[in-house]
């Protein structure tokens, strides 16, 4: 296999949308998509795909030795404020938490190798201010469009798919099959591995992030024939991760890290949405055997921001 | 006019969904609307209604006497880190907020008087753990259905509302009435005075909070004969508010604040979405005379949460 | 025995430094005491009584149905910053924490009881605001004089007091007399249990929660014949604590929780000082027999803070 | 004049206490200067040299592009909370800052420049975990020892210095004449210009950092001479500072910023308190002419820190 950089020079996006584009694959859905997308909703749910934020979270924390940490909300304001006239009772609340502690998308200034972050923006531009370029402000109308989920766990009829499992390109061509759908240029594909909910029924933060299913570095060219616009999945990091301990490795690569991220967001401008809760759309496309859906997923609009927190939808 | 408590206690919902029920009048919306709304989707445009995250939004902050501060973005993480194997650059960061900063929806236990809650729920229950009952998390799925823009502002022919511009029934029932729409149970109402765009334009923030255009006391009686499911604007409040030196008080009743608020959420069940941005959405609504769009507004699912930040879309 | 509500009543200091007092038994370190203390400086040794600000502290965090989390530090600038001219790298950081994570003083408004807090303030006066009264502010250059350690657990040869241990009045008396020091008025005191030394030795911080050693109810009175300008220990809440599965009561009052708490700062005004790092200052008044020294201790300077975190000193 | 880097090469102090050295000039206090220093202590004062931490401080705040805010407090619990048996209404707290926003000591790991830190450390060494190396919490009793005050401003017959004013060497002697004191190895500089006092006159944000009085870099020759153990003063940064519309420069080297850091924290080693306040201690020594006392002034252990608040303490 060619290195990861070989492989993101040769799936490059670069200059298509042009020298100043930030969004990359997200120019693919355009009005047309759009328009269709909404076409797809037939029984009217609205189905969540975000977890809930709270302590709970897959987050280790500090003490775990990472700057990532579950939110903490704390109630600010309780009681007949005295600055109030009359009879009132207000509360209100706050939140402290890292923009990737829970269901978020990857900025594309997220990631970057050789000083370079997408489409050849330089990585210094990210400063204490935020990014300058390829920041999450920039997706300010979130992602919205066709969603087709690709059902990989239930596909191998399992619950969770175990947590060296790394997903081929042959292996999403048959869930396609299986499925009986078809994935098109501009559409968000939503993977499920049913790692999320394992974490939900009890598996320790540690084991979550020791390992975890996912895509592989070869499925990167298949994400790129196929023109997706996003790629979301119910695990850590999208990609198959596995750790060392003295940090995580790519299965794909075991001298490097995060290599699928590398190539996808960094050189194919490929938005990545992670940490995403499958559970009750997985069960409902099963049910009626419908795959595809209104994926609407705005993002918060954090200026100049690495990543967002959000609360995407699948609208089918 | 009869008191805020009257005026509340005739319009109620309490019971309406059963008695343990935490969203009022989401309860309006489902699959049908839902269907329906998405039939509305035909030029494929995702307008975002969310103001950016940012240090330059509309909050004085705790130097001017307010619990409630403007987002703070924080850096927190770049460089190739020595603990990830191999040529890697990440960036990640971190936000600290008020849930209620920008725009956001109140949940129903963000306000109370007597003791009570929506549904009779004790405001006991409200504590620093958060809201036991009627919390933001309840509406999981955010709110998603037909909307339907009022532009007020345009409907006077003007930019913004004056700031002591209180909304009258009559009024609504005179925008309808233009724009050629209807107003049908289950939808949700968007209400556009202006006043977020002014802010925008260079209206300080004592000016902003000072008074502002909105809603009157009387409306929320439309608001029940009509069933909408939320209302959202684009001031501080929905409601029309002013001030007196010592705190603000309500134009539709100087000897208490927030009346509305009181009524509508409290009594009513009324989800309330406020600081929403509508300058693009007027903009294009009175570009081709569509009014009804289908609303996408997936908040963030924080648990026990007095409110939410989310990023609201129209898409048409 | 008496109710603590009786018992507070007898020990009350209310009025005594007049009506507009906020920091009760602070009045009783004046000039001469904080001469004389300075002249207990023998050895030149500075030793820090607080314990690091770091993730690995006793507070167990909102996963574990507390407010109260460990401190989370965030690097948030660090590089060649673009808005400065020239060769420099500058780091800069940041903290959240809740004011009671870590060694701390209680301010005076911190608790209360029947709506009243030290020396008759309201209650209400606390607001989202913070303290208008007995805020840890008017405590403005912190604690400092002559300190005097009672090391309760070197006196029962342990190294650790069991955590169902109980500290008599009685007790008391015999560590002073044992070490062979005396308590003057105006002294602080400085209670060792070894409780936080077992807690870094790797207790768990449920354990270190569920119960520990500290000072009895009666003991209130030994406080206040002594006269006492505060009482700093090695444990969480300086008196000692038991847990029942839904929340904590105190040993010397079961129907009822931090009884000493309600009558020293509330009744007293007496100032607390908690989790103590105390293994270092124990393990030096023993080498040398030496159980007095310079107490200095100024908090951070919290407008309106309910308590304040800070590095206490022992200077000896 | 020589570059910074010269002057810092001749004053370095790198390899005087051991390659392990984190602490620099901090080793010139032992136990004999501050068995002294205590006995300078005669009035019994204790004066406060820290400013209150709250929203009116003199950060600018993220609007006006500095990443360092204002602390922000919150009152996080107040009421008769559910868990707690019986009688009782508890107040918490919790603050959220930049580590430099008030008075604060700067770590040895918070400036360097060709890629190492003091004593030679490397920078790579700070990582989003805090400083490995010189980080504050190594500084673990805080500063202790003989302050002397230098009261520039009282020398000129002026409340404040002018902001254009870089103070020199021969200043700083003429003061110690005038003031009649002595400056010895292991003594705490405390430089008073009258800036902090200003700002609290009224001064607006901008004004306090568009320029300041302060330290010339050629004083880092006479503080090495002198052998002071710390140097503290009430403006921004100890030195003088002069601001271009892009960026802060050095008075003593406009191509260049903070020179004086770099040369005094990265080659001398030597701790900088900044943001003092000592508008009392100034009329204290002024009164009665005594300019020495007992400097006590820990500063919270935060693990890692690139700096960390305080309230510094004189006790005279």
């Amino acid at each position: 296999m060619s290195t990861f950089r070989e492989l993101g020079k040769s799936l490059s996006n670069w200059g298509r949308w042009g020298n100043a584009d930030e969004i990359g694959t997200l120019n693919l859905v355009g009005p047309e998509q759009l328009r269709a997308a909404a076409q797809t909703v037939s029984s009217g749910e609205a189905v969540s795909l975000g977890l809930p934020l709270d302590a709970h979270g897959p987050q280790p924390g500090q003490h775990q030795g990472t700057e990532r940490y579950n939110p903490i909300h704390l109630v600010t304001e309780k009681g007949y404020a005295p600055e109030y006239r009359g009879d009132i009772c207000v509360a209100d609340d706050h939140i402290s938490m890292p923009l990737q502690a829970a269901t978020q998308f990857d900025a594309l200034a997220h990631i970057s190798y050789d000083g370079q972050m997408y489409n050849g923006f330089s990585n210094r531009s990210v400063t204490w201010k935020g990014a300058e370029f390829c920041g999450i402000d920039k997706v300010s109308a979130g992602v919205a469009g066709r969603g087709v989920l690709l059902d990989v766990a239930r596909h191998h009829g399992l619950e969770t798919l175990p947590p060296d499992h790394v997903i081929s390109s042959a292996e999403l061509d048959a869930v396609v099959a299986q499925q009986g759908v078809s994935v098109e240029p501009g559409d968000i594909l939503v993977i499920r591995t049913g790692w999320v909910e394992r974490f939900k029924a009890g598996l320790s933060v540690g084991e979550f992030w020791a390992a975890s299913p996912g895509l592989s570095l070869e499925s990167a060219t298949w994400l790129r024939e196929h023109d997706v616009a996003a790629v979301c999945a119910d695990n850590n990091s999208v990609e198959a991760m596995s750790s060392l301990p003295d940090g995580p490795v790519s299965p794909s690569d075991p001298e490097q890290a995060w290599v699928f991220h590398m190539v996808t967001i960094r050189d194919m401008g490929l938005t990545l949405g992670e940490l995403f809760d499958l559970e009750e759309l997985g069960a409902a496309c099963a049910r009626d055997g419908r795959y595809e859906f209104f994926f609407s997923a705005p993002n918060l609009r954090v200026a100049g921001g690495l990543g967002a927190p959000l609360n995407p939808l699948a609208l089918r």
